[in-house]
């Protein structure tokens, strides 16, 4: 199982302004090895926060990169995974859309009805925790449907939990050239936030991707 | 006048952990970086969240750059520089203890019982603004003080107003190894946020310090 996580901040370390709204922090060639890794990995999981903000597709785009996955016996598309404790998913979201298998994971708090809408949608979804998605066990989850390989795509919130779990395996971070500001923006790593014992990192690599860098450590 | 920002943070862009407690973020070699931008500048600045936070001295301690700035005819040390609209640096703290010049930067309505402790512990008062110290002015008041080559170190406030403002020529950003987390924790640049018209820095320089890296800017 390797998790590796993946985002663009600004210089500050935001995802996006403090209105949640998308920002396109990085240029081409970023973009083009962000599909290279989604294409590389069995999963590509967010937070809902990130639905509920971006409506991502999280589908590999390129024509090449698929047919890559398919001459290697892999299904065409990585499987889209959502860590959605409360079923708050809106069944019209692009990751319901159909163009790549979709597990939602829920915690058994979660309102049937909303989970009943999530699956008639055509996801699969997978309860593991009680009030909150237990993260360990989801990724037992995923490993026992052959998803050992999985990209985390943000946003702050799951990347700090998944950091606190220690189930952190890479992190590249590509840092565009701005700067956000704001007390209240995303950053990569919010929740509670850590006041000892902050994980130690190892930098692996420093490459100059578009105007801005791209950072990569072992965790 | 140049204003060059130094700053070091996490991987996620914070400058201290939520409760605001300093942290050695860099290593020894990037300290010693630090200290010889501090011996080319005419003016060292902070908000006073940083004094009341951290206390720093701000002075330079390392003996050779002492003896460089007063062989081309500087001060042995860059005078302090507070941004501190309403007078709240203690008259105990670092940077009132005499060894090197500050100035206290405040607001016409900083209670004036609070000015005079700041005076009689040997600062500079300079009102600049009315609620708020008004930062172009206070350049201003620098440069006429012949103070125009200013080293910002923060912190995340005081970082978004100058970028607000127009008013940073240089930026640069030690990133050390470490996650930080927090939605509450300081950030490179905290304040309101931008929401448009991002800041389009210019990547100018990366380099491996320590277990990090240096990344400069041209803002
Ligand atoms: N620049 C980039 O690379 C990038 C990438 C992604 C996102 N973003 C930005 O990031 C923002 C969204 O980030 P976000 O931090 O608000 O949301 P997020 O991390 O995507 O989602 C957070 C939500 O996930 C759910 N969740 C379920 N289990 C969790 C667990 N164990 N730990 C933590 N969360 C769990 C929680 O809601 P429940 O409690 O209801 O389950 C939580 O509120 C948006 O502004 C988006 O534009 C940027
Ligand atoms: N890692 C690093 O390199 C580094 C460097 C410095 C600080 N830090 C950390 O950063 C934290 C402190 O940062 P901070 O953001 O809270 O404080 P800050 O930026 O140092 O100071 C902010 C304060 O400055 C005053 N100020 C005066 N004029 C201002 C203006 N025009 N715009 C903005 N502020 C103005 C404001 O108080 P008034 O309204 O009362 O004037 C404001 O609250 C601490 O945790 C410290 O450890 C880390």
């Amino acid at each position: 199982m390797v998790v590796h996580v993946n985002a663009a901040t600004s210089v500050d370390g935001k995802l996006a302004s403090r209105r949640r709204e998308q920002l396109a922090i990085s240029g081409p060639d970023d973009f083009a090895r962000v599909e290279r890794v989604r294409a590389a990995n069995d999963a590509v999981m967010v937070g809902v926060g990130t639905v509920l903000a971006d409506d991502p597709s999280l589908t590999v785009d390129d024509a090449d990169l698929v047919a890559e996955r398919e001459e290697r016996g892999a299904p065409p598309q990585p499987t889209r995974v959502v860590a959605d404790s409360n079923a708050r998913t809106p069944p019209d979201a692009r990751v319901l859309d159909g163009a790549a298998p979709t597990i939602v994971l829920v915690a058994s708090d979660a309102p049937a009805e909303r989970v009943a809408a999530i699956e008639a949608a055509g996801a699969t979804v997978v309860s593991v925790g009680d009030e909150r998605v237990a993260l360990p066990a989801a990724f037992g989850e995923l490993a026992e449907r052959g998803l050992v390989d999985v990209m985390v795509e943000g946003g702050g919130e799951l990347i700090f939990s998944l950091f606190d779990a220690g189930l952190v395996d890479e992190l590249s971070v590509y840092i565009g050239s701005t700067v956000i500001g704001g007390r209240d923006a995303p950053t990569l790593a919010d929740g509670e936030g850590f006041v000892e014992n902050y994980p130690d990192l190892d930098l692996t690599g420093v490459e100059r991707i578009d105007d801005g860098v791209l950072l990569r450590y072992d965790c």
